[in-house]
């Protein structure tokens, strides 16, 4: 039996039954945190995927993630909002946070949403993108655990703080750059790790916040969380050379738009008694800035040029963002969603502990 | 006789004679200039000073920036604009267009301003610097000539198209991230290629799209528009593995909150008949967010801990972005702003050709 694809609606159906059966979610953030991690592997980001039902079981069972709380509204203007999320899990917050949100922005422009005492919200595109699809411009930031050095610092302060974009341009796919600030994911320090245990310089620090290529050492400190001193580097690296100050600084400014105007906690206080995670939001109407039709097709013109433009010695294409992840989600929902042998095993794993029945394919 | 520094005061009201003796810009359009362009030589940033004077010369000469035209508001919503700039200077371009951005997140809560057809509006930090100063949230953005290169892509197509931040903290120097998107700046290349011809792989490609060390050839390149292939890369460099994709993300969203939204210019195609830049300026009110002094309080107490974490070794201070450029700053005011001896010269130069009086120190 082949056991490496499933299809879209059976994974999503599994997922929300091991998200009810197993961890007691309410039916609805069930849904909802099926739907975001399926729609991650969906578009080949297994590392946002169906295979973090571990670590969210594990926030359940510690306290810091707790099913049923339910988020509220702690400040509220025409165009702005302020939520709490209580502790509940990140994927039902944000559903509340940005259905909110995208009622306001239709009704008065803009909304500009900060959440606080949340927990991890899965693919920041997932969040985004229900702007776009709804013909408006999309912004979502979150915080993280702590993972990543300020420049010339060696201690672990700061989250891979991701920045998403998703502009409307009239069709699919949208523009849309989601994008962690960090360099790499850690994911790919655990992959590198495995493979050999070396990294390329710019990825990482050691204990001392100098450059190190041994992943295998990173990749422990991060996910064992030993020793403060050591992690990863925001785009540009270690050195102003290659413009590291560019990369900590738009982490940075992530980490003040999310904790910092949500008065949350801070990636460097996150997985505390509760998971601590805040998020920022702000979608805006399109015809903010006229026809919104003609805006987008000047949009949608920009990037023709752009696309059609000749390649690079050895390219051959020039990818604009979400194209990859748009051209795999539609692979996938026709041929199965494929799942790694690992992934498969956590499943089946986390099934036995949930008391619910293997995922077949 | 010591030529190297001048009084802030004496070097601003000696440039606000040479734009309006030698270029015949109206009063007000002169002053907003000089104080532009002084800032940014008070701030150690002298690529985008007064020694820039030769560039604005040359795009009134060729009738790219029309000194006399007046910018006009061709669309408005109680929290947006859109500002034709009528290739008027993009100094008071910007100045009329932040003004009333200014305003209307002052009355309404937000502001978002896109505008096209303006001509190069000097350091993004300034703009952005206005709504911090007034205790709002101000983001400032900018396309500019085509420098860059989309990633797997030859053809210079892009601009540096900076990212400004501004978040005010209750006192000075508010958190300021303000950064070309690029590597580094086209002048880092230009430095480069004076002493000693070579610079670090991931500043740009050669005309085959390929990485180069070859800084003179590059700057050539760029500064002659010889070739439209070759030409500066983005944050992250050349490949993926170093975060190429996401750097070059970040300058395509600039572009397309720039020229995309303003229905404007694209990089590709500034300077034509105007110069044809397009900004996009926002502003916030921190109140959306609740108690504005506890938000600014809860942001300061965020970078008070980063700024004392313990330091790499070799490295003595972490720093938060804003803080270089405003002791820079300070210092000036007392001790007077350092010009170059190239800048002096120029300056000569041009006022000898604008018919004013030399610049004394």
């Amino acid at each position: 039996m082949d056991r490496t694809t499933v299809g879209y609606d059976k994974l999503r159906g599994y997922m929300q039954r091991m998200f009810e059966v197993g961890l007691k979610y309410p039916r609805e953030s069930a849904e909802i945190t099926a739907e975001v991690l399926v729609e991650a592997d969906a578009r080949g980001h297994a590392s946002h995927g169906v295979a973090r039902v571990s670590m969210y079981a594990n926030e359940v069972w510690d306290g810091k993630n707790i099913p049923e709380a339910r988020p509220e509204i702690v400040h509220e203007t025409p165009i702005s909002l302020v939520v709490q999320g209580n502790r509940a899990p990140g994927f039902p917050v944000s559903k509340m946070a940005m259905d909110r949100t995208l009622e306001k922005a239709e009704q008065n422009g803009t909304c500009m949403t900060v959440v606080r005492d949340s927990c991890h919200f899965g693919m920041a595109g997932y969040w985004a993108e229900l702007a776009a699809d709804r013909g408006m411009i999309g912004w979502a930031f979150t915080n993280t655990l702590r993972a990543a050095i300020p420049l010339f610092g060696k201690e672990r302060l700061l989250g891979t703080n991701p920045i998403c974009v998703a502009i409307p341009i009239g069709r699919k796919p949208h523009f849309m750059l989601d994008m962690a600030t960090t360099t790499v994911a850690l994911g790919k320090i655990e992959v590198a790790a495995r493979r050999g245990g070396t990294m390329p310089v710019g990825w990482a620090v050691d204990e001392k916040g100098v450059d190190t290529t041994d992943a295998i050492s990173v990749a422990d400190i991060n996910r064992k969380n030993k020793s403060p001193y050591g992690g990863q580097l925001y785009l540009g690296g270690a050195t102003e050379t290659h413009g590291g100050h560019k990369g900590y600084g738009l982490g940075l400014l992530v980490e003040l738009l999310t904790s910092g105007l949500s008065m949350g906690t801070p990636s460097f206080e996150t997985y505390g008694d509760g998971c601590g995670i805040c998020h920022c939001f702000q979608v805006m109407r399109m015809d903010l800035f006229g026809d919104a039709r003609a805006v987008q097709r000047h949009v949608s013109e920009i990037l023709d040029r752009i696309r059609s433009s000749p390649k690079a010695e050895g390219q051959e294409r020039i990818y604009i963002h979400g194209e990859k992840e748009f051209e795999r989600r539609e692979k996938a929902l026709k041929e199965g969603i494929w799942l790694d042998p690992a992934t498969w095993k956590r499943l089946d794993e986390y099934a036995d502990k949930f008391g619910v029945e293997h995922l077949e394919p």
